[in-house]
């Protein structure tokens, strides 16, 4: 008889991980053991969980062992290596890695959007890519309601997106510009990568490396993440991603056509409103709309700035805002995980 | 017997204004005489010029006379009401405020664009809203050889767009952000309205007042001044304006959909590298793009990110990055002025 689930996190010590941990904490999902997993690097440091401190453990496949349910967030490579030793041990795994998000048999999934393929699992469900979450929230009821054709959305992403060591870098860069001086930058645009640029009061149009026709590895994820979710290979979708010195919370600048021509603006407010997952912000009367500092902590997406196209009776403009590591990331896969227990697909307590 | 030119700066002591004084210095314009006016808070104060220093004297209609040409930026108002005054006795004002730009006789021009519209001026010549500016000179050269049928643009604004205040603002809330603290957000987003929004570590989506169907005024500039400027009311021009933690240089996130079919990604990277005023940065492999850290003091209009749209084979996606206040502002005026005076049409030294 169990008193409820045994969890692990894996890469409980990044930027995700750490929220990973703080969104199961506030989470009803009843929590029997709470274990901590981390690159042999991490391994050995402590982790707060439910008032109690973990010691994080060296991920190993054996570390995996007598599990119900484990998060992963520890990278791509990580989860292609361990996924699968998880998976073996009939370990439910929600991987926030791009690794399988793409995979055919492998659900790709937003609790607001398109939950019934959790349903499908086959013990690995994916996490879809954070600037993806939100957009497709938003989305969702204008979607229901008129179809949508295409979409083309310009991002101002984050710097916590890019990892801890990212943050500390734009907090550096910051201070010595304060000072009037200049730091080499170290991280951005891609930590791997041999060319660094500026973060700190500079903008920088590259998220994750280039991979095919000048498209980058992010544009690429927002493209075809969701045709996946919304299960329409057709939606055309143009993206330019870009890193703004922001900590926390990607905005977007969302353009859609729809296949019916769309209602009045205030129905279309409406709608919104009615959508799942969504906090409509938007009073241009009173300057109301959302910012990154409105969403810290939050797992609604946040809408505003909502236009018709001065043109096209089926173009509409909106401004989408969302906590980063909460609903585009930690949020969303415990959201998940939430939602199998409420429905009984997880061992109950 | 003119040795050169009689020139006024309205506003010498603004943001805008210092760089219009910057770009005159450097300009090869011959000045005869250099007559920094501003309002009376500002008057009295010292302006360096060509290695002299000029008492700024209070803008009032006697002021303007006995010059060739006068560049104000002094916002809307002042200009309505100044404009009038300088044009009545014969000077040539080139007018950075919105107050003229939508007249009809009044050229909107940018010089790498339409500078034949200056050679009708009746005394007044009105510079371009900056975003509209950077991005008209980037889509010049695409839209003559495959016409164009619409832009959907999202900015990223500097601060100092906002005028000098808002730019000491920033830095005040970074200074606070970096001590873990938070201050009263002062100026932005619009410095005359109640509301007000932090820009340290924070985007805004508005720049300028609303103004109707829930666009802002920026937005509608970069709509109707677009048209203008390309003499085509026919171009759908669909903006959203933001602003973002960044001290000079606006960035742009620009897609575009021309009348005939684009050709290969390097015929087009080609093309645009033949237009008059844009430097290319363009190179995915070596992570090669413009960033507002590229751009400061320089004329011309930088852009990367070119791709070629997955779905449409007319559609374009760019990055378009240009200094603000020289490009977007004070530079253009000069431009035009330098261009009227290689052609005869002012005064000969």
């Amino acid at each position: 008889m169990s008193r409820g689930l045994r969890v692990a996190v894996v890469g409980a010590t990044g930027a995700v991980g750490t929220e990973m941990v703080r969104q199961l904490e506030i989470s009803p999902l009843p929590v029997a053991e709470f274990r901590p997993l981390a690159s042999a690097r991490s391994a050995g440091s402590q982790v707060q969980f439910r008032g109690q401190a973990y010691k994080v453990r060296e991920l190993v496949p054996e570390a995996l062992d007598g599990l119900d349910l484990a998060f992963f967030s520890a990278g791509g490579e990580v989860s292609r290596t361990f996924v699968p030793e998880a998976v073996r041990r009939g370990v439910l795994v929600i991987d926030n890695s791009s690794a399988f998000r793409l995979e055919d048999g492998v659900p790709l999934v937003v609790p607001e959007v398109n939950f019934s393929a959790a349903r499908e699992h086959r013990g690995l469900i994916a996490n879809p890519n954070c600037s993806t979450i939100q957009m497709v929230v938003a989305l969702k009821p204008i979607r229901d309601r008129f179809g949508l054709k295409r979409i083309t959305v310009a991002t101002y992403q984050a710097v916590s997106g890019a990892g801890y060591r990212a943050l500390q870098s734009l907090y550096r860069e910051l201070e010595a510009a304060l000072r009037g001086e200049e730091i080499a930058p170290e991280v951005l645009p891609v930590a791997s990568q041999p060319v660094k640029y500026p973060i700190a009061l500079n903008v920088i149009p590259q998220i994750d490396v280039f991979v095919e026709e000048a498209y980058t590895r992010e544009e690429m994820k927002m493209v075809l993440e969701t045709q996946k979710i919304f299960a329409d290979s057709h939606i055309e979708v143009g993206a330019t991603c870009v890193r703004v010195p922001v900590g926390i919370g990607h905005s977007e600048v969302v353009y859609v056509e729809t296949e019916e021509e769309l209602p009045s603006l205030e129905e279309i407010r409406a709608i919104l409103r009615g959508g799942e997952g969504i906090v409509v912000l938007d009073d241009p009367a009173g300057a109301v709309y959302p910012t990154p500092r409105h969403v810290s902590g939050r797992r609604e997406v946040f809408v505003g700035r909502i236009r018709k196209d001065l043109f096209r009776p089926n173009g509409l403009h909106l401004f989408v805002v969302a906590d980063n590591l909460v609903k585009g990331a930690a949020g969303n896969a415990v959201q998940i995980a939430e939602r199998l227990y409420a429905e009984g697909l997880l061992p109950q307590a």
